[in-house]
């Protein structure tokens, strides 16, 4: 497989440059690199460059290019001094680099990232690195401030299909989660943390998915809510773990992002400290009637919306429509949340075969808490396939 | 301690603010939304506003507010919609929310982070949120262009010098260290591999650093390179952690970062699986008197190529200096690295008062391996105070 994620790729990026009539792509956020290059950056300070005329390199700083070497594929590699004793201006070498890649071919639309607001980090998660002032003034340097085009909207539209490789790296990514998962319904019990059960599933993630079907770098994120509380607000993008312990009967919620090798996945899975009660299954039951009755409504052509009423009918079919208080999901991949498709009741967004989005209904009531079940699936001819397929179990 | 962090950083605040003629600053990054108001954002969609008055107001989601008012002091709350359901131009929700926080207020010199390009994550650190284009449109339309300044530099300045409490904060992030380190020296053995390492140090310090003297979000990323050819690279920023097994008599080495509450530290430590023979011995006392020399010589006045000297000089007594390949410090606390001080033969950042950084030389050798020894210190008027202390043996 190796080589076919990039020349796919490659051949649709140029499609695209020929429709924007770009003459190259210059990128440095992680995500981006990874579309042009097949190279997920260890620290965020590689650049990609792709011609019209399919010349694809990564500049890297020298730090870097033993690793990016092993991972890039039909793309050239240069580098910069990084300067890790003697005083290196970082900026002027990326620009030297830059100006040499582009000597003498007289670009006159050169498109760049410059209204991504979210973003990935790179494998080195403490830090990130942004394009901001500098690197734009850097890249007016280079290429003058008139030949650059914003191609964000043209890059997230372009990343929302994945290629047949580009799939295969999102689904090991949910295979991954799936060991995550497991940990999770090994280890919710009375008396547990949520704390401690998201550091568990953070580390069986690293542990066990650094490797997995060859995997190099491998991270995961939890978020476990536990019992009425906190999870009847665990629909919040802004959830956090706590030290509260689980009683006998509470649910845990786990919210979980998995990235390998620079592709990510986003799962959702609820369990019940002991034996569930009859209304924790009902419940259940409901959220997981909506989210097979939405993961049926997927296929090519048909709408965000569309999607979104299927599972959202049979929830409001059960009475409990008041409490699906969010939107059905969101693309995903090259990031934990992509730009495109929504499926919303608002949603104009359409499928189209390769996209990759989460299908994940909740239900949240006072008093009785929240259960959401959350899967990620690819767009095919014959509708959703589930990436990573595990139970829904409660006990 | 409650509320003396904003006070003493408030009026550190106005003074700049006053030196530089400003009548407010806007930010949006983590790091810098902390420093102004004490809260660190959950997922990086919190805007920050103070006035050369002294009012401060704190932007989020409203899916935010409730941990946000639970955090802030001395600070006024403002939300916006987030639109979990409904469609919401949350750009526009921004925009309305400044237009309200600066109306009637003719500020003719509103500063903004153009040129942070490298920024710390938020709590959610599986997505960042950037001020990009969009975030400099909506701040042009509110405060009009000719108004807006640059305040990236006076920000990394100002940020240097942490305030008592400030520096309490980290000093508890790097207590917090010590729960890893403890994890990691229990944990090095032959069998082992670097992932399993990381993975049990990140795991520990998530678990029990959550709650640690109050702490309420904690987390670690945490890289370990084993034996000779891996810890004899182990100096660059772009290590990545593998699977590799550790033999009997390899060295493991741990680079660990962690936030606590958006208060970052930076440690490394070796350790041996097994027995240390006497040639790791002596080098891991080599870099020992290296790191006791440069710490030595901390205190305000004095510039960072003098610290670096103080321990290089050590290295270089003992006839390792060309094998100590990088600098001996940096700046670290709202950040896992900050912008100065420097501790390099080329720096002429001079030490102040408050300042917290690294002190970590190293000595890497070809079919030996790599020794760092890292601890991270505050300047006092008494000369460096090492944060979280921690033994340095090898076994």
């Amino acid at each position: 497989m190796a080589g076919e994620l990039p020349s796919a790729r490659r051949t649709r990026l140029l499609q695209v440059m020929a429709a924007e009539k770009l003459d190259a792509i210059v990128c440095r956020l992680p995500e981006n690199v990874l579309l042009l290059t097949g190279y997920w950056p260890i620290c965020g300070w590689a650049f990609a460059v792709l011609s019209s005329q399919g010349e694809a390199v990564c500049i890297v700083p020298d730090t870097e290019e033993r690793e990016a070497r092993d991972e890039l594929s039909d793309c050239a590699l240069a580098s910069y001094a990084f300067g890790t004793k003697e005083p290196v201006d970082q900026l002027q070498e990326i620009r030297a680099a830059l100006e040499s890649t582009s000597a003498g071919r007289r670009w006159r639309r050169v498109g760049w990232e410059e209204s991504f607001e979210t973003a990935a980090p790179a494998w080195n998660a403490a830090e990130s690195l942004l394009p901001a002032g500098p690197t734009r003034r850097v890249l007016e340097g280079v290429f003058a401030r008139e030949n650059l085009v914003d191609v964000t909207r043209v890059l997230e539209i372009e990343k929302a299909a994945k290629t047949p490789a580009e799939a295969e790296k999102v689904a090991r990514s949910a295979r991954i989660s799936c060991i995550g998962m497991t940990e999770f319904c090994k280890t919710v019990d009375a008396g547990r943390s949520g704390v401690e059960l998201a550091a568990a599933v953070e580390s069986a993630i690293m542990r066990e998915g650094t490797g997995f079907d060859d995997a190099r770098r491998v991270r995961a994120f939890a978020q476990v809510a536990t019992g009425p509380e906190e999870t009847f607000r665990a629909w919040r993008p802004a959830e956090i773990t706590t030290t509260r312990r689980l009683r006998e009967g509470d649910i845990a919620l786990l919210e979980l992002a998995v990235v390998a090798d620079g592709y990510w996945c986003d799962r959702t899975r609820a369990r019940v400290a002991g034996r569930a009660s009859e209304r924790q299954k009902e419940i259940n039951q409901i959220v997981s009637r909506g989210q097979k009755a939405a993961i049926s409504a997927v296929r090519p052509g048909v709408s965000g919306r569309e999607v979104d009423e299927a599972g959202r009918s049979e929830i409001r079919a059960a009475g409990q429509d008041r409490a699906f208080v969010h939107i059905t999901g969101h693309g995903l991949g090259f990031r934990y949340h992509e730009a495109m498709p929504f499926l919303a009741p608002w949603s104009t967004d359409v499928l189209r075969e390769g996209m990759i989005h989460s299908v994940e209904p909740g239900i949240y009531l006072p008093d009785f808490g929240g259960i959401r079940i959350e899967d990620d699936v690819l767009v095919t001819p014959q509708g959703a396939q589930v990436l990573g397929p595990f139970p829904t179990d409660l006990d």
